[in-house]
């Protein structure tokens, strides 16, 4: 049976560049596009084998949606991750001057992103949110209006679109990392990365306590992010990442603890880390067969 | 000189109701309506005394441009807070059928509250995001197509339009918590609330020995949020929220510590505390004089 992969459209999306960086070395396997990260997720173990979702960015941080699901709604496990730079282009259909430019289309991320240039150099263009920055590149290639979309360079082939200004976004360090959604996570590498999310009693110092299970041990926390419980204002789900697998021993006996200690508990995945994304570098996927670099093994806890 | 204070606009829109709740009492003072969030919080200062700026929601969590407009770009500081309760209902011009509506119009927020009413009740139709509620209401009040508006019942009367369902948010328990931002922050109540952002080292434990800083003390945490720290992928800065005024002796000390221990560290402000708002109740401001109920003094610190 051919491996079936789903990945956020339309064609040019930053995540179908995620999907084709991931399959670098799949030989056989079918794309699947998806309109929206919600129908993406609960596609995964029924009509996709795998997933490639947005999880975080460094400028906008967590996509809420795809951390609410994961949190509420679905089943998926996290199988593996990857990170990619975005770089953000604003293209048309002609050679139009900036201040000719009466709207631009792109997704709210990319818009927001680039403000600061939008403000200084195009402060007369209405500004219009997409689904996603291929859409709106889409849209600008339909019409006869002096529009202009932001997005990323292969657009302007696929859309046959002019670039009209390059790396726009205000701030150059800017990535973007993506999860591979599954049935199951992954086996250990000796160079993993387990994700968890928890909920405590609402009493004084039951996060802390729960922090310092990971501390104790010298565990390291790479990322910690709150979100509603959806019952009650003031009361949140925490996701933890650690860097370890679950079957790790010490993690193992960690995670026992922490589940002893929460409301609600649910493990996202153990998997292996993105090898070159602290610092991002170009780069195929992580090589499952090296130990962790000794500038990896670091964390806020 | 009369109070201006700013709110994002339309008519209409929550964060005008949580305007009106604010400035009971308020014998003068001009309203000067907003159309983003970036805009109204740049304003004070200058242009406004103070503004009513959305915070948080039950269900979606913070929001982001909020926080870190206040982290990156804002000298505002918080002095006052309110809670009001969110009731979505859809509005159209005319008392079409449910089956009969061609597009929804909302704010991305609200059509995701109620996604599950859309997806059984009407899933034909086309969503389409607005920039708030009203806008929405406004849009389908000006055409003749069969198109529905969701947003809160004061619509109906302000632009003229029919109530087709009431209370179709998927979640009951659905409450936005607002913050008002103004030069400087609140005196002590005696039942006070402290906002703060910091950043720490890159290193094993360092989020966990600034949360002990204020677990040692008791000092009860209600909030806690990441944001990204824009420089680089899995580099965060956090935001706590604490019982209590920055100016109470136990915490100002909590608070040095923090600083010193801290590579960013930026307080948002000390304010009373909503008092109806945990367990929420529909009723007027704090009241300063009383001190802190007993259910009130939880958090998971």
């Amino acid at each position: 049976m051919v491996l079936r992969i789903g990945y956020l459209g339309p064609r040019g999306s930053f995540t179908e560049e995620a999907m084709e960086v991931y399959t670098k070395g799949i030989n056989i396997y079918e794309k699947v596009e998806f309109s929206t990260i919600s129908g993406l997720i609960y596609a995964v173990g029924t009509k996709i084998n795998e997933a490639v979702v947005p999880f975080e960015n460094s400028i906008e941080g967590s996509v809420n949606v795809t951390l609410d699901i994961l949190i509420h709604e679905s089943k998926a496990m996290i199988k593996g991750e990857l990170v990619l730079p975005i770089n953000h282009h604003l293209l048309a259909k002609k050679a139009y001057p900036l201040e000719k430019i009466e709207r631009v289309y792109s997704h709210p991320q990319a818009l927001y992103q680039c403000r600061r240039f939008l403000n200084e150099k195009m402060p007369g263009a209405v500004l219009r949110e997409t689904e996603s920055t291929a859409e709106a590149a889409m849209i600008v290639s339909k019409t006869d209006r002096p529009y202009a979309a932001i997005g990323k360079k292969d657009l302007s082939t696929l859309y046959n679109l002019v670039l009209l200004s390059e790396n726009i976004q205000d701030y150059k360090e800017n990535f973007t990392r993506f999860i591979i959604l599954s049935d199951n996570d992954s086996m250990p590498t000796g160079c993993d990365r387990t994700s968890l999310v928890f909920a405590t009693e609402n009493k004084p110092g039951s996060l802390y306590r729960i922090l310092g299970l990971f501390a104790r041990e010298n565990l390291n926390l790479t990322k910690i992010e709150s979100r509603p419980s959806r019952r009650a204002l003031g009361e949140y789900v925490f996701l933890l990442e650690v860097e370890g697998h679950r079957q790790d021993e010490v993690l193992k006996k960690v995670l026992g603890e922490v589940e002893k200690n929460a409301t609600f508990f649910k493990i996202l995945g153990s998997y292996p880390r993105w090898r070159e994304s602290y610092p991002p570098f170009p780069g195929g996927r992580a090589d499952a067969s090296q130990t962790c670099l000794k500038h990896e093994a670091e964390g806020f806890s």
